[in-house]
């Protein structure tokens, strides 16, 4: 019988998840989920695949988080800044939640503009941020005692680096350029490759590139490591990839499509900066044009910060079809959605698929979760497939192979 | 190479669509959409099979519209009542629909309240109806030359009859219902009964039951006949069915979902009686509870007659998710559409899906066609299947067979 | 200098105000917004004139909340039950509230429906049913030592009665049908009756005629008590009697104007009740025709109780409008509001107004209190005026008198 | 009796309207219109004084346009290239507007970016252009023998200059500026000027400083002349107007504000250009502020170039407000509009009522146009009115006096 997650034991396969942004509203959202399983709730909703069998994935109640923060406060008190949890909920996960501090994180002002924090790590050189880091997952496998490892960048959004840059295209120049402390790497670069040598599957849930170069899916091919990303689609995009099937599938012609944002947390605050947004706006661009087959020639995106929203995010689209005869319709969707709930569950099931397929030896690219991806990893010379029913399909596959 | 319908020689298999209600606005719409066509026009968008091949499917120039109507006028002045088409349309269109002349049709006050018409067939009981129904189809085929006929249904709805009545459970029954004038039978039944004893494939557009009762759908298997139906899904129920299965996808438990819709043209007038209404909401209530797997507590469908929209739809949706954590979103979904837009391609489809499988030897219910229909017609013992990724890709599986 | 109400004085005029449905939403949020203002808090958000001067009127915090209820439970539980307060608010209120216990009330299942309780008042006829109320004006009077009363009526909204009945029609006749126990006597009738010959202000915030009959009107005028209703402009109509103005101001022809609503609120379930309804749909209608000087021919009102709302309630409007050239446009509305939280303080401001006039000897119908009800009750041969700004202008003008 | 513009004879005071930008799309559907009320229709749908009385007021049927544009094809293409009035709408005007050409027009890339043209004039200096216009403004009057004339300016936006500049704060320093070609003085300001030296009054419907500035408003009361401004109130600003004093009315806090914006016309293209937008949001951006008395926080408005709509614009507004014990609300506004349709009849009233001061002998700032302007010109040291019930109180105590 297929272990479908649902699993209270407290014995069974235990995964630690070592979360890049541990203080953040969705890897808070997402801790503090697993700690209401602990403690007797049997809520599976929002959770993808709780209702889905697959021989050995771990059992929810089995992930443990820890990981890195900018800010050093402890879970308990950045569940309660963040307000997504209500009260009650806040209450019952508060015991668990007061012993989880994030270790002093790797964070670059000049790719992140909008935040800051105090609990950084004072490295001298990217070659010395990069050992801090596989310290701390040496040492919290070792303390813990879990083997099992998944490192989930939850981090804000970094800017894009400039693409060509030599140390970005080879293993060889990326190990040469951690040794002069090129600029062009990043911190979520750095998490991607200290993951990646440690041999503990890496996800990107964010828009920064982090582990989308070629030297570092090339690494992670070499080592046999799986990672995925980038860019979790939980809101418009995941709307979006949903609904412009079916346009296709009816043959209504998509005019335009306009998309506004509004939201009101951290993440809200970092895309308030332009060069972060910019990476934001590159993953959600070519999401339409793969799926309807033809460019869509007024596809515009909006994101505001928006402070009366809080975690409460906004999406207004507006679609422009034409149908039979040539004649004009429209579509507009309005969707009040809450960011963290929509996130934290897809982080579980991403620390869950990854940890699974490194089990059954698969390394590199992980295609078959690029249904929790706005913008999907994807092999090099494959097409990125965005389109929502087919990505399900893949995944259903995967799992039941 | 298959034929994807863009064939535009004269020659090659020619198809007749005799259908049921050829004045209103989506049979016009329909038959005007092919003239435009012929007259030159490459415009496919609308038409869900355009791009799809399938060898042996007729192409979209060789369909031709004739069929029965309450109202007696030319399909040229048709068109200019119903304003779908724009002015410059119609009149490309002129010359083509101006020898199309509705035959009378059988009515029935009874069943559909809020429409009569003075062209109507004097039948003094349900055999004679069906005779002169069995007749003109006859007498089509000669005068056209046209071997291949299909049946669509598009008359305004019916109310639902009683559907324990001996005359609907049987072809025996049916047939002493006939002789015996049964008030159970339909005009909708008639047009079907007819159509299955000719030998003619015969789809229903409608939220009527027509050929959806075990007398008929027994007949339909026994004479292998290709039957299909029921109500074409084109607006608000599309796009219900395409977001439902990704709620499910994700695991957001819907704990609402209230639909309201304004239309404005005749089909609207139709449904401002309580009777024809219930008949619609028959087919648009089990969906959800389908594709979601558990029954939604408020599901709420409103349809309201406003005339302001003519021919324009409107439909308004608001769901109400709840997600992680148990904590609730919302969206809200606005389509302002065009009804005969959406339905005359769909209709065209179907027709050529039809005829297709009688083709291939295929008789009784066409599951296949589930992706253009509310309320699918299955076969007994099978559960409806609902979601549109599903349906869809039953279609694809079956064309490419 | 005049009094804005924002006197914290313990001292001053104190005013009672006793509700029919002490036990429900919006009375006990009312009753709850008080005592938050007692308890210290400054927010003055939502009550409209809370920044208006008039000299004479009383103090939000010298308010005093007693009444009737057909459920029993004190207004600590009542409020728990509503959840319109936070938890945090409802346990800054519960010591004030614990002590509030609704009196028994009158009903009358005949009237209204979906709504009954156990705290009934078991009087043998109208007369005697009436003889209760008074004695509990008096009791409270006496009990408390304020002299300064007015009832508000918040119960679930009745059917209406047959108009004509002569028991309507004058005092005399109504004294009759009091003794005669008349069928068209409803409920809310004998509380109005009560109120007045108590020489009470009476004010009525639901769509039941109430006071609103030639019977009591005269009467109300005789005794010069004031009274006011009907039908609190909260939500929906709020915005309606808003956007019209503006559309007649700038020669918008409204073609079509279609409302509906969701609520899952008690209220809500008593408008499940067509004949409830009813009453509910009168008081709603005639506003847009009222303000744009000419019938509005789809003016469509609906109402829907849907359960995932609570006392949230969802408010959707289409409006369509022709302007120059004969050119359409549309305007879609949708209002998520909080049906208690708009109403509660309109009660707070009817109840001081009401008190203001009784000083000012004003008796009979208080047209300034138009602005607050959707249904305003008018002297006999006005027509009722429903712009939004024209009755603004009339109260500020009737304050600063 | 008073004249309320639906005099129909020929006879009566004449005056002529000359637009700066008279080949747009809202001069050419205010020229069409006032042509098809010529040609006998007598719909005054969206002409919002059409039922107000004014002694003295010129009839609509009165009204001549002529004027400047730098694009200088006859108004019978320009209202086919709009395609703001139907096919139908276009043959009846066409053999007026043909013979209506635009005069040379006074164009500066400097100002508005994207919007150039052909048929410019080639003035060597500030004060050549405005001789131009003057000589065109003399012109007029001679050969058409109206002599009552009006300018309004309906130009493409131009960038605000630097207001400190000197020409700019007085007559004599921007006749200075004339003779030296300052660059802070822009075209709209030239045409200001020569309207103003001329007698003619001014009004000015774009974003455009124009005559809004101390050297202007000064010179025009010097002289008597009447001006008005800036920025008409069509769709977004105008629902704005009307549902911000109903908020504060009801003392419902205002905490966010979101309004986007699609168009597609000629003006949106000039708006892409990042300068002439800060003029647009310039004048939309205090409209809040002064009507709610405070400021609102996050009063966000965009602006996107959307070609799907055409002269269609599309708002949508999301409100978010605090009400009773500080909890939260949200209204949400989409706006189908027409923008020429809403902006036209506002040309119109503006022209009427500016002769109409002119012959009651006013001169300067008119304020009883805010009604129809986003930015009010108001006399130094007024605070501008923008709630529109009060603006239209002042209008029409104006109309009346």
């Amino acid at each position: 019988m297929p272990d479908t997650g649902l699993d209270v034991s407290t014995t069974g396969r235990r995964v630690g998840v070592l979360v890049v942004g541990l203080g953040g509203a969705v890897a808070t959202t997402a801790a503090a989920g697993i700690e209401m399983l602990r403690a007797g709730s049997n809520d599976m909703a929002g959770l993808p695949l709780a209702g889905v069998g697959a021989s050995g994935i771990a059992a929810y109640r089995n992930l443990h988080f820890a990981g890195w923060d900018l800010h050093g406060e402890n879970l308990e008190n950045a569940v309660r800044e963040h307000r997504v949890l209500d009260g009650e909920q806040a209450g019952i996960v508060a015991p668990a939640l007061r012993g989880m501090t994030p270790w002093p994180a790797v964070g670059s002002v000049d790719f992140c503009k909008n935040v800051d924090g105090a609990n950084k790590v004072a490295a001298g050189s990217h070659r010395e941020a990069v050992d801090r880091i596989r310290d701390d997952i040496r040492r919290y496998r070792e303390t813990s005692g879990i083997e099992n490892l998944v490192v989930v960048n939850l981090a804000s959004v970094e800017r894009w680096p400039d693409k060509g840059a030599g140390a970005l295209n080879t293993p060889e120049g990326f190990e040469k350029g951690l040794d002069s402390s090129d600029p062009a790497i990043s911190p979520a670069m750095l998490y991607a490759y200290a993951s990646i040598v440690e041999g503990v599957p890496y996800g990107n849930f964010t828009p920064s590139l982090a582990a989308d170069i070629p030297a570092l899916t090339t690494l992670a091919e070499r080592r046999n490591v799986p990672v995925a990303g980038k860019d979790g689609k939980t809101g418009q995009t995941f709307i979006k990839t949903v609904l412009a099937p079916a346009f296709r599938s009816r043959s209504l012609y998509v005019e335009g499509w306009f998309s506004t944002n509004i939201l009101g947390n951290r993440d809200g605050l970092a895309l308030d900066n332009p060069d972060s947004l910019r990476s934001k706006l590159n993953t959600k661009g070519s999401v339409l044009d793969d799926i309807l087959g033809y460019p869509v020639e007024d596809h515009i995106v909006d994101i505001r910060y928006y402070k009366p929203r809080g975690d409460n995010k906004e999406a207004w689209d507006n679609i422009d079809l034409v149908g039979f005869l040539g004649q004009k319709m429209q579509i507009k969707v309005n969707f009040l959605c809450r960011d963290s709930i929509l996130a934290a569950p897809l982080v579980i099931e991403i620390a869950r698929v990854l940890d699974l397929a490194r089990q059954r030896g698969a390394g590199g690219i992980q295609e078959q979760l690029g249904l929790f991806f706005k913008a999907p990893m994807t092999r090099a010379g494959k097409r990125e497939e965005h389109s929502f029913p087919v990505q399900e399909r893949a995944l259903l596959d995967w799992l039941a192979a």
